[in-house]
C-alpha cells in the first residue's frame, strides 16, 4: 500500500498519477477535511471531492474543482430565491454529491463510510480516507478578522494577509481505524504537493496522525508545492510568508522536518538541493509541474522510484507498480 | 380576501385562475401538506410546490409538476451514486426549492415562513399558506399493505386498490395563525377541484380548520374534481369507490355536506343538478375542464360570481375582481 496525504488540486493531480501508476487498490489517499463546511444545509468536503472527481475521471480540469461539463440550474434557482451563498459555485452534479453525503451523515454514517459509498459508485478502487470523522474547521486570522477558510479562500479570493491559522475542533479529532490501518500497511508515505499549512497541516494535526506516520518504518517523501518561491496555485506562498516561514521549497522542507526522509523539488529550485539535504533528508530534483496526465504519471513514477531507493527493501514498493 | 383550499394540479389551475382574476394580494391559498415527505434528506412539499410554480408562472404544464424546462443533472448523478429514490423525479431547479426549504426549516423557520420566502422570491403576491406547520403524512391502506402516499401515488402509479386512508400526525396538527387570519378575513371560500379524500380531506382534518371555515359567514363553494364519474387526473374516482363513496360529483358534494353553500359541476354532469341541490346546496353547472389559461380565468370568474350571488353583500366579493 502506498499512502498519500493530499489537499485539493495539487494533491489530487499527484494522487491521480499514483492511481494510474499503481495497482488501483494499492493506493490510499488521506485527505484534508478541515476545509469542510456546511452551505445550503449541505456538508461540503472540497478537498475530498476534488480528489474523488479527479480519481473518478470526472473532474473539471479547467477550474480544478467541480465536475466536468456541470451545469448551474440549481445554483441559479437558489440565487433567484435570494440565497446569499451562491459565491460558492456548486454545479448540478456536484450538488448530488453533497446531497448524498449529507443524507448519509444525518442517517448516522461516518464521513469515511459515506466517502467510500461515493468513490465506489464512481468506480474508484483506491481508498479515499478523510483524515478524521470528527469535524475540524480551518480558520484564518487576517487584518479583517478571523475568517472561515472558505470565506478567506473562495469568497475573498485569498486576498487577505494571513497572520495566523487555527484548526477549530482539532483537539477532539483523531485518526480513523481506516487511516491507522492504511498507515500500518504502508510501504511508502507521500506528502503530495499541497499547501503545507492548511492542507497537509490539518492532516498532521489530527490526534494520532504524526505518531502513526512516525511509527511507519518506510520511506516518507514530500513534494514541494512551492517552486521558485511561488505556489503554482493558491495562497501557500503568501501564507508561509505571513506566518514567518521561508516561502520556498526549503521552508516547506523545514516544516516537515524529521517526519520525512526524502524531499522532491523542481528543477527550477535545483540551487536549494544542498541546503535541503543539510536538513538530513535526501533530495530528488525533477520536473514537478503537472501540466497534463502524462506529467502526473511521470512525477508519480519518479516519486515511487525515489521512495524505493530509500527503502530497506525496495521490492515492496516497486511490485505495486503496474509497469 | 378570497380563500382557496387546494391540493396539486387541479387546485393549482383554479388558484391560478383566481390569481389572474383577483387583485393579487386578495387571494390566499391554503394548501395540503399531508403529501409532504423527506427524500434525499430534503423536505418535499409536492402540492405547495405545484401551486407555487403555477402561480409563479414557472410550472411545467406538460407534466403538471416541476419547473418548466428543468434539467436532470442532479438526479442523474444521484442515480449514479446508487440512490434508490430517483423514481421521484426532481429537476435541478426543483432541487433548489427543496434545498432552500430544508435549510430554513432546519434553522428553525416555520413551513409557513419558508413558503413565504420562496413565493415572494418568485414574485407571487398571493398568500400561499400551508394547512399547518406540523408534519402530517397521508398513508394509504392497500392490499399490498399501508403505503406512504408518494409510494402509492408516484412509485406505484396509484395502481393499488385503496381500502383506507390515514393522516398520520393529524391529531397534533393545528391551523396556523396565518390560516386563521385568512379565513377570518375571507369574503368567500373556494374548495378547488382537488381530490376530496387526500387533498382537501387533510386540510379539513387539521385541528381548528373546520371550525374556522364554519365560523366564516361567507359563501363556501366547492368545484367537483369528478366529471362523468371520472377524475380528470389522479386516482380520486377509484379512491372514492374504494372507500365506499359514490364516485361522482354527487358523492363529492355529500362529503363536503354542510360545510359548503354552493357546488359547481361540469355540464357533463348536468343530470346530477337536482340530486345535489336536494342536499341543500346551490348548484352551478358550467364548464369546469381547464385546458388552458383562459379556461382557468373563466372558471375562476364563474366561481366568484356564483359566490357573489350567494353572499348577503355581493359587493365585497365583486370588488376584489380586477375586471
Amino acid at each position: 500500500m502506498i499512502v498519500a496525504l493530499a489537499g485539493g488540486v495539487g494533491g489530487a493531480k499527484l494522487a491521480h498519477g499514483l492511481y494510474q501508476t499503481l495497482r488501483p487498490d494499492a493506493l490510499s489517499v488521506i485527505v484534508n477535511t478541515a476545509d469542510d463546511f456546511e452551505l445550503f444545509g449541505l456538508r461540503i468536503s472540497p478537498d475530498a471531492d476534488t480528489v474523488m472527481y479527479t480519481l473518478g475521471g470526472v473532474a473539471n480540469n479547467q477550474t480544478g474543482w467541480g465536475v466536468a461539463g456541470d451545469t448551474w440550474q440549481t445554483l441559479e434557482m437558489l440565487g433567484r430565491y435570494g440565497h446569499e451563498s451562491t459565491w460558492f459555485r456548486i454545479g448540478d452534479r456536484d450538488f448530488a454529491t453533497h446531497i448524498m453525503r449529507t443524507e448519509q451523515l444525518r442517517a448516522g454514517q461516518s464521513l469515511t463510510a459515506t466517502t467510500h459509498t461515493l468513490t465506489s459508485a464512481l468506480g474508484i478502487r483506491a481508498w479515499l480516507l478523510p483524515m478524521s470523522d470528527q469535524i475540524v474547521a480551518t480558520e484564518v486570522e487576517t487584518p479583517a478578522g478571523r475568517l472561515h477558510f472558505q470565506d478567506y479562500f473562495v469568497r475573498r479570493h485569498h486576498a487577505d494577509e494571513v497572520r495566523g491559522v487555527v484548526f477549530a475542533g482539532i483537539e477532539s479529532a483523531h485518526i480513523t481505524a481506516e487511516v491507522d490501518a492504511a498507515l500500518g500497511q504502508a510501504s511508502a508515505i507521500v506528502f503530495c504537493p499541497s499547501n503545507p499549512i492548511v492542507s497537509i497541516g490539518p492532516i498532521l494535526a489530527v490526534g494520532g496522525m504524526r505518531e502513526a506516520i512516525a511509527a511507519a518504518r518506510v520511506p516518507k517523501i514530500a513534494i514541494s508545492p512551492i517552486i521558485g518561491g511561488k505556489a503554482l496555485r493558491g495562497p501557500a506562498d503568501q501564507m508561509l510568508a505571513g506566518l514567518g516561514y521561508d516561502a520556498s521549497a526549503l521552508g516547506v522542507a523545514r516544516i516537515y522536518g524529521d517526519l520525512i526522509d526524502g524531499f522532491v523539488i523542481d528543477q527550477a529550485d535545483a540551487e536549494l538541493e544542498a541546503q535541503i539535504a543539510a536538513l538530513g533528508v535526501r533530495v530528488l530534483v525533477t520536473n514537478t509541474v503537472m501540466r497534463d496526465e502524462g506529467d502526473r504519471r511521470t512525477l508519480a513514477q519518479n516519486v515511487l522510484r525515489f521512495a524505493a531507493s530509500l527503502a530497506s527493501d525496495d521490492a515492496t514498493i516497486l511490485k505495486e507498480l503496474t509497469d
